[in-house]
C-alpha cells in the first residue's frame, strides 16, 4: 500500500498514465453523481422518502472529496498556491457546504450553502479543459471576443431603445409597467425566447413588435458568422501545427511548397 | 413468375437496377402510408368513424412487410447476421405490433404496441442512408462530434448554475419549485424556446433570465461555427477539382507534394 | 402620344432603359400600396370608416392593372405563353377578384377571393429574380437542396419519434390528445418557437422535452452549416468571374501567377 | 488652469493621447450612469423613494453635458458643421430633455421627453465607432446589405401569404381577428419567438403554423450563410498577412500581381 508521493502526484495531478486517467474517470462519476444526489435532494416527495439514503450517500461523497482534497494539498510542494488558485476554490467549495449543513441546520441560508454543493460541475470543467476541442473552442470565441463584445453592445442598444419606445407606446395597461420591464420584455423577444407573459395589445406596439423580432431573426448571422469565421482562420494555421516544419531544408531553388509537407515556402 | 434467388438479392438489397430502385420507391410508399395511418389513427373521431377501413389498411401493410422480411431472410446466405443488425430488428418491429395487438387486446400496453409501428420511420432512414447529401453532413457531425459534445456540457453546466440560481432567487411562489423544475426552466430559456409556463417574477430573476437569454442566443454561434468549419473543410478537397494538377509531372521521387503547386501527391 | 408596340415593349418587359426602370418601380409602388389596401381592409373598423375611400382605392389599382395586362397581351408576339406562365397567371390573379367581387356580393367565398389579392405581392417577385443578389441566394439554396431535404426528413423523423413517445407518456390530460398535436408540439418545441399552449407536465415529460429542446438547439447547426459552406464555394468560382481571364498571355516560364490579373496560371 | 484651445480639440475629439482616452472613458462612465438613472426613475417605488436623489444625480449629468457640448462648439472651427451632424444632434438630445422638463411640468408628453434622455446611448455607439472590432462587423453587414434586403423581402412575402391563409382557415374565434394580426402571428411563429397569445385552434391551422416553423426554422440558415460568408471573404486579405511578400522583388515594369506568391502589387 506504500505509494511514494511523487507516484500519487502523478495519478491525482496528471492523466497521462493508466492510473491518472482511472482517477480522472473515477473523479468524475463520483461528482456527476454527487450532482445528481444535490438536484434530487430538492425534490420534495424525493427527500422525503430517501432522507437517510440521501445523507448517507452526501457523506459518503463528502468524505472522499475530503480525503482527495488533503491527498492534494500533502503532494503539492507549493499547496498554497493551490489553495488560492481557482480550481483550488472550486475544491473547496465542493467539501466545505455539507460542513456547514452541520452548523446551520435549517432556514434559507442553509439552503443556499447546499446548493453551492453544485459548483462541483466546474470541478468536471477542470478535467476536460485540456482536451483539444475545448482548448479549439475558446481560443475561436477568445479571438472574436472583441466583436462579440461590439455585437452585445449593439444588441443592449437596440434592446434599451426599443424597451423605452413599447413602454411609451404601450404603457402600464399591458404590463410594460417600467422600462426595465420593458427592457426584458425586448431582450425576451430579440432573443427569439417569447414567453409570452408580457405581449403588446395596442397595433403600434404589435407592429413595433414584429420589427424587434425580424431584427432579433436577422442579426443572430452576425455572432454566427464572427465565431465560424475565425474557427475557420484557426483551423487555417491550425493545419500547420498538423503539418508543422517537416525538418526537410533541402527545398530546390524553384520549389513554392515543401515537397514533403506541402507547405508554402516563404 | 420464377425469379431467382440472385435476381431477387439485387432488387431487394441493391438499387443500382431499375428494379432494385422502383422496389425501394414502393417501400419508401408503403411506409410513409402506414405512418400516416397509425398516425391517424390516434385522433379519436378518425378512429370512431374509419375503424374497419383503418384496420384493412394495417393488415394490408402487415402482410406486405412479413411477405419482404421473409423474402429478406429466404434470400440471404447468413440471415441471421440481418436479423439481429440494427435495421433486422426495426424491419421486424415493424411488423410485430400488428401481431402483438392480437394477443394484448386492450390498454396502455396495447397504446405503447401500436405506437411502435411508428419506428417505421426509421425503415426510410436505411434507404436514404447510402444517398451523398446524408454522408456528407453524417460525415461533418461526426468529426465535429468531440467538439459538439464539449459545447452540450458548457450548455449544462450553465444551465444547471442557472437552474439553481433562479430556485435560490424566484423559489416555489414563482414556479421554480425545484431545482430540476429549475434547469427545465434554464434549458427552455436558453434554447429561446421559452414556453411561458413558468417565469421569473423578481427583478432579480428577470435580470437573471435576461443573461441566460443573451447567453443562449449568443453561443448558439458555436455548434454552427463547428458544423460550418467542419462542413468547408470537407468540401476543401473538392477544390483540388477545380484546379487539379498544375500540369508540372518531374516530381522527385521523395516527393510528397508536388513543389510547384502543393497539391499532395498519391 | 403614339408609342410603338417595340418601344412598349422594352418598357414594360426590359428593365435595362431609364423608361423600363421608371416603369418597374412605378408598377413595385402600386402592387405594394395594393397590398396595404387589402391588409387594411380586413380590420372591421377601417373597413367601416373608408368604405369607400377603399372602394375607390380597389378600382383604380384594378384598372391600372387590368390597362397593365392587356397591354402585356397586346405587345408580345406569343401573347398564350405568357398567359400560361406562373407570372401570367399571377398577373390575372391580381385583377380577378376585384371582378369576382362583384358576382359572388358577401359571405366566405368573398373573403377568399379578396384574400387572393394578396397574391399580387409574388408580382414583385417577378421584378426582383433577375438582381444578382437573388440568384446568388437561389443558386446557394438550390445546390444545398438535397441536403436540406436530408435533414428536414431526419427532423421529421425526430419529431414523430419524440411526438409518439410524449402521447405515450404525458397523454391527453396534458394536451397531448393525439399523435398529430403531439408531432405538432414536437415540431414547436424543437424549432423553439415555443407557443406554451401545450407543455409537459410529467418530469418525464419534461426531460423528454429538454432533449428535443437541445437537439433543436443543436442542429439549427446543420442548415446553416450547408447554406454557409455552399455560399463559400460559390463564392469562390465566382471571383474567378470578377478577375476573369485578363487576356494577357505572355507569361513567363518561371510564373505560377498571370502578373496581370493574379489569376493562377495551371 | 490655462488649457490652449488646441490641447482641448485633442482631449475632446481624439483618442490618442492618454489624456484624450481618460476623457473618452470618463464620458462613457457619465453616460452609462445617466442610462441607468433613466431607467431606474421609470419604476415607481424608486421615483417615490429616491425622488430628490434621482433629481441631483439628473442635474449634475445635464451640467457635465451642457459643458461638454458648450466646449465641443467654443473648440471647433466650423461648429455648426457639427452642430448639424447626427452626433451633434444627439450631444443636444442628450441634454435638452432635462431643461424641456422644466417647461413641461408633467402628463405623457414629460414621459416622452424624459425617455429621450435614453438617445444617450447612441452617444457611446460614437464612441465606438473607430474600433476595428465594429468596422470589420460594420463592412460585412454593409457588403451583404442586398442580399439581407432580398431575404427579408421574401421573409415579408411568405409572412403576408400564411397570414392571409391563416386569417381565412382560423378566423375571428381563434385570435386571428384580421390580416395584419394574422402577419403579426406569422412573424411571431417564423423567427421562432411564439409569445402563444396567438395560436392555432383547428387542424389545417396547426399544419400550416408546423409548416412556418420548420420554415422558419430552416431559412435563419441563409441570412447567416449570408454574413459568414461575407466576413470569411473580408478576412482573405487578412491571410496575406500571415503569409506575406514572397521575397520576390524583381518584379516587372507592368506587374499587377507579384508572379510568385500572387499578392497585389502596390
Amino acid at each position: 500500500m506504500a505509494i511514494s508521493k511523487e507516484r500519487l502526484y502523478t495519478i491525482i495531478f496528471e492523466a497521462d498514465t493508466a492510473e491518472g486517467k482511472c482517477f480522472d474517470v473515477a473523479l468524475i462519476i463520483v461528482i456527476l453523481l454527487s450532482i445528481i444526489f444535490v438536484i434530487l435532494e430538492s425534490i420534495d416527495p424525493v427527500r422525503a422518502g430517501f432522507q437517510i439514503g440521501l445523507k448517507i450517500a452526501e457523506w459518503v461523497v463528502t468524505t472522499l472529496f475530503t480525503v482527495e482534497y488533503l491527498l492534494r494539498i500533502w503532494v503539492l510542494r507549493r499547496p498554497w498556491k493551490y489553495v488560492k488558485s481557482f480550481f483550488g476554490i472550486i475544491d473547496l467549495l465542493a467539501i466545505l457546504p455539507s460542513y456547514l449543513g452541520l452548523i446551520f441546520i435549517n432556514g434559507q441560508s442553509l439552503l443556499v450553502i447546499r446548493a453551492l454543493r453544485l459548483l462541483r460541475v466546474f470541478r468536471i470543467m477542470k478535467l476536460t479543459r485540456y482536451s483539444t476541442a475545448s482548448l479549439t473552442l475558446m481560443r475561436a470565441i477568445k479571438a472574436s471576443f472583441e466583436k462579440i463584445l461590439v455585437f452585445l453592445f449593439c444588441v443592449l442598444t437596440i434592446v434599451i431603445i426599443f424597451g423605452t419606445m413599447m413602454y411609451l407606446i404601450e404603457g402600464e395597461k399591458n404590463g410594460f409597467t417600467n422600462i426595465p420591464t420593458s427592457i426584458y420584455w425586448a431582450i425576451l423577444t430579440m432573443t427569439t425566447v417569447g414567453y409570452g407573459d408580457i405581449s403588446p395589445g395596442t397595433p403600434l406596439g404589435q407592429f413595433l413588435a414584429s420589427v424587434i423580432m425580424i431584427l432579433g431573426y436577422g442579426i443572430i448571422a452576425v455572432p454566427t458568422g464572427i465565431v465560424t469565421a475565425q474557427m475557420i482562420q484557426k483551423s487555417v494555421p491550425g493545419n500547420t501545427q498538423v503539418y508543422p516544419n517537416c525538418m526537410f531544408d533541402k527545398h530546390d531553388d524553384d520549389a513554392h511548397y515543401c515537397k514533403k509537407c506541402g507547405v508554402k515556402l516563404d
